[in-house]
């Protein structure tokens, strides 16, 4: 199959197979993925929880409306956003750069600067709202390679993001849940499978210039 | 290559080759997949511009901080957002979905009309929030699918929309742009192109539960 094939193969599955599970290898790619999403100066403020405890999900159950995709899938992965972005953060992504670079101190440090004024003239709304943004370019991502490696997913905005941050102690960990993205396989009865897409026309949502 | 190495090779292209044009079919692979982005409710208010015409994008560059790349790429893709979602967008939805799946209207018609209550209770800052979220959903797809096929991109979140909707005449489209995504292939001294990828560790990005 080709990119496009793979996108068409792709749906918002409403129905998992619960007794289907990802080997270690696609969690590995998963990850790999979710890692390698491009974010904003490459600070990487998002984080990607993945539950796999099947006891931990039942009380989320009901506040997903009561979807049950985020119990029957392989695995739910929640993309969650860091509460605040400090200067520790930018930091972190220096350091880092410098000891995979070895790029030295004159050419990093008036980026280093700039970033923390950036981040710093920002309300922590409008910084966890950047923090966001990068969490929709991660879903983007995961979809896309999820439907390139034959995995099933199902994207969901519509949680209660308070309730899930308390059951999965999301807050010990300064983390907010944002998106939820349950992946595992289709059910063989899920008809929504077999269900022709619905899409603008390609002249509709594209103009060339 | 795998799912991961296309990743991997992926970088935000700092210098494109002006003279590598991409061919008849990767475009098309770009415009079927923007328009195969999954959106919220499948509503797709969003719309991708692509830029080929080089006078157009020159006037452009000043307002990108300077970065050549918007001129130098192969084509410049403009992901805009509808500046107001309406009644008829759902309708359009909705009739579209009937028409391709022929769902009668007793089905389709709640749903329907909890759309259209969900919008109208948005203010037209919200729904525009609510659309560049999507906006970010097809940069990251965008982004991974270029990967797939071997295409370069830099996806750019700083210029100055003011004057890209003015330049580009998208208030007569209704649309306003929101990101930037050059395309083509990377120039043969982009030093960029071989600096080792910066990412925090796999550990330190994902937690299982």
């Amino acid at each position: 199959m080709n990119i496009i094939d793979h996108l068409k193969w792709r749906y918002a599955t409403k129905k998992f197979n619960p007794n289907k599970v990802l080997s270690p290898n696609k969690i590995d790619i998963l990850k790999q993925a979710f890692n390698l999403t491009a974010t904003s100066f490459g600070l990487q403020t998002i984080t990607m929880i993945m539950v796999s405890n099947k006891e931990k999900r039942k009380p989320l159950v009901e506040h997903t409306y009561n979807q049950k995709q985020v119990l029957d899938a392989s695995h739910l992965l929640v993309i969650c956003i860091q509460e605040n972005i400090t200067d520790d953060d930018v930091d972190r992504l220096f350091n880092t750069t410098q000891s995979i670079r070895n790029t030295p101190d004159h050419i990093l440090d008036p980026y280093r600067i700039d970033l923390k004024n950036m981040m710093q003239k920002m309300t922590i709304e409008e910084r966890q709202q950047w923090s966001i943004n990068q969490a929709y370019i991660a879903l983007g991502n995961l979809m896309t390679v999820c439907a390139v490696e034959g995995i099933d997913s199902c994207p969901m905005e519509g949680f209660s993001a308070e309730h899930y941050d308390r059951i999965l102690d999301l807050k010990s960990k300064n983390l907010k849940s944002v998106l939820l993205l349950p992946v595992g396989y289709r059910a063989d009865d899920d008809i929504f499978a077999d269900f022709k897409k619905v899409r603008k026309t390609v002249a509709e949502s594209t103009i060339e210039l």
